[in-house]
């Protein structure tokens, strides 16, 4: 059947999808979500049909949603052939996944190769995301997944040995020890490749933190330079597509809120496994209003992941840490990066919590390697001030500056203090409703925007005390807040 | 905040969709999925967000798909406001459900409000039918979505005692028996308002082969008064949105060809349900190319059937029959039709078996509602002309011409034969491939197209007869049929 094309000049969001008027679509007996191959001289290009829209489109015509036209480069008005093409191979195995049926590695391999490859609609990945929370992943499969995830994204290969590396399960807000990790290990010698995200949920994610102080969006190439000039860096993951297929699984989870365990362990090793790491701290947060927040699944997770490192190559050690409140004082891009700067400079109002944590987690992976009293060696590093010494030679070989200064970084200009209506102890801070404020005062995307903490639970309070303040860098978004929100609420403090 | 309405002219296939500029998604920090409710003075309503095109929309902007426009009656540039709007409870069912927790009846009806009134994304409405098809409905469940749907969808109230009803489990073509039982049991004194519907996956629905004869589409007070004249009807039950749940179910069970058994279930019954059927039989085929081709599974089924039905108050009878080739002799509508009036004219060339098993399925109605020797009256009533009296009567009810004869009604002008290509017993017809040969020759929407069986399975033929011809409306259809599919692979001829 021979069409012809019209650029629907509107995005699926991901899937190829093309549009055909009813009547063409009865000649050929197809049905929603069934394929059709389309071919244009030596080209062709497989897509799902659309039946919703079918009234757009007049017959003879094919209606091609934007992401089809980028890749297949069809003029509007341009004659085409369409066939019918079976569907792709993976929905049979996802369906089979969804009998309970366990998945070989050619399987889950196809399933994410198409997914990558946007062959997929989100009805079937939906299927895919299901079938792998209510039937599970094995161990094989998780293997399978996490290498799948990596064959289909990007890689990083620095050719050295041992390749450290850390990530946390996120959930807490203000948990910024990647930036003063990384510098401590590769100021002790060692290789950390670090990639990160940005954020999804949260007000920021290390990618946005980073950024206030230097570029992290750069190609393979520039990152195996800026690691080979300092042993480290702290770039943006997204931009060398490493773990493609992740951000497709997690839109389909977040709208029901799910979080398939086998996906999660895959997701996550498959970022490490990406840039050859050999030996990988990762963090798991529990406590009310974290990703994990029962000990008993933090602990079967730990087993899990030490397993599934096994299985791929890696050393991984799990740390479970408490995370019902945020560990420093600033929430978003501009106030973390702050947190972070008092630490490495070792000023006297550095957020204490957070940088005990950081060089715990720091010592952790020096341990890994083979170094004794790596505690003490983690903490003389900080406080010599050598690891401050190296994260200025990292940003600078991002591109940033690195004699930026804590008071030179700009704070939303906009803002409003929440203090203590009585005294008392702080018994609890709600991580989510304070996450919340944040991104509505304008975190991650307005950098200065969001929440300085000027308390953590235990703390003794009196009336009128200040509790924290809301910054933003936009009055409209901040009289929004007030008015549909009520920060108040975020601390309660226990009257003695 | 503050938005003009644009109408994107787009429909999205059933959900209340709403598209808005990623910078205002980013203000209200909302995320794929997530709800918004849109205020004009004293009306709302609540839509799900589309992130995939935020693209389309500008800043200060909200896109409403077709479907919000139809029922929330704004125009273009009007301003409405909006706001965040939780989840819909719903979800929250699905998820447990996910997680295997059986579901109450008021969860239960809450999912399939929110699916009849286009509350819930496909993605979503994907996550209920993967939980029903993983974690199954137990037969409580199964009461509670018939109700559900009953509930949720039109019902035809007739006020009387005993209702008939009788379903075929889809799966074979030229199974027209109801057209055949209805004017029977009529005849024989009973109440029968048979609903039916379009083809879906078939060469014909029997709505589609009675429209040959008379409409279909009628209001419920319409479909009161044919069945008040003539005690049945042969009507498409569609108009009356009859388990209007459904359809949107089946959309999304097709993209991976799964039927879970749960949804199985409350569909049929509902459908019955809804016309206040007393006593109904539901014939299950089985055999190569049915819908349940393993005789095991139509056993449980059969159980499952009764016991729904009994805590339903509905007195069920479930008929396992062979359906593993065609049962008359024409697929597509008016050479299923043709079948069906030559069988009440008591033709000699009337497909001998369809005859016997409308008989049987006739008699078995009969006897459930306490008639002797029911076989023999069904029989009588066909043979002696009473059925076709009846059903003429239905025929002029219904607004169709009664005395029409087979001769009269028009096949498709184009036609090919397909010949043994030697000589031989019939071993097997593929169902499959002969609905596929008469969809693309038109079927059902071309209502002359369609195939001819000369043969049945255990059929001596000579090398050169007759096997098939197949009907077309349209040389080009034919054509491409023809040139992309081969028929002759229909039937397998075992050499003796």
């Amino acid at each position: 059947m021979q069409l012809k094309v019209k650029n629907l000049n509107l995005s699926s969001g991901g899937p190829l999808i093309a549009v055909l008027n009813e009547e063409d679509v009865r000649k050929l007996d197809l049905l929603a979500s069934d394929r059709i191959k389309i071919h244009k001289e030596n080209e062709n290009i497989i897509v799902a049909i659309d039946l919703a829209k079918s009234k757009l489109i007049k017959q003879g015509y094919i209606g091609l949603c934007e992401e089809v036209v980028k890749i297949f480069k069809v003029k509007e008005n341009e004659i085409v052939r369409i066939s019918p093409e079976p569907k792709p191979l993976s929905l049979q195995f996802i369906k089979n996944k969804l009998d309970g049926i366990p998945l070989s590695k050619r399987e889950i391999d196809e399933i994410i190769k198409d997914i990558v490859e946007n062959k997929l609609t989100e009805v079937e990945i939906t299927y895919f995301v299901s079938a792998c929370y209510t039937k599970g992943l094995n161990l094989y499969e998780a293997a399978y997944l996490t290498e799948a995830i990596v064959a289909n994204g990007g890689t990083l290969k620095l050719n050295k040995y041992p390749i450290l590396d850390k990530h946390s399960i996120s959930g807490i807000p203000a948990n910024r020890t990647t930036m003063i990790v990384v510098p401590i290990i590769a100021a002790a010698g060692f290789t950390i490749p670090k990639t990160s995200t940005r954020s999804i949920t949260s007000a920021a994610g290390t990618a946005d933190v980073v950024e206030v102080l230097a570029p992290v969006t750069f190609s393979k190439d520039e990152i195996k330079n800026i690691v080979k000039k300092t042993n480290g860096c702290m770039v943006w993951g997204g931009a060398i597509e490493i773990a493609s297929a992740d951000d497709k699984l997690i839109k389909i989870e977040r709208v029901l809120g799910i979080d398939p365990e086998g996906i999660l362990l895959a997701s996550i090793l498959a970022k490490k496994a990406a840039v050859n790491a050999t030996h990988v701290i990762i963090e798991i947060p529990t406590g009310k209003g974290t990703k994990v927040e029962d000990k008993k699944k933090a602990k079967s997770l730990k087993r899990k992941f030490y397993q599934l490192g096994k299985n791929l190559g890696m050393n991984a050690k799990i740390l479970i840490t408490k995370g019902s409140e945020p560990i420093g004082n600033g929430i978003g891009p501009v106030l973390e990066a702050i947190d972070v700067l008092k630490i490495l400079q070792n000023r006297k109002d550095a957020p204490e919590k957070l940088k005990e944590k950081a060089i715990y987690m720091a010592s952790v992976l020096l341990k890994m390697v083979g170094i004794r009293k790596s505690y003490k060696k983690a903490k003389t590093i900080l406080e010599s001030g050598l690891a401050y010494q190296k994260f200025k030679e990292i940003i600078k070989a991002q591109g940033g500056n690195p004699n930026i200064q804590p008071e030179q970084l700009k704070i939303g200009q906009f803002k409003h203090e929440i203090k203590a209506k009585n005294s008392g102890i702080i018994h609890s801070i709600d991580n989510n409703l304070l996450v919340k404020i944040a991104k509505i005062a304008g975190a991650p995307k307005d950098k200065g925007a969001g929440i300085f903490l000027n308390v953590h639970t235990k703390h003794k309070v009196q009336n009128n005390d200040l509790l924290f303040t809301i910054y933003s860098e936009n009055k409209k978004k901040l009289d929004y807040l007030l008015r549909v929100y009520n920060p108040e609420k975020a601390i309660e403090i226990k009257v003695e």
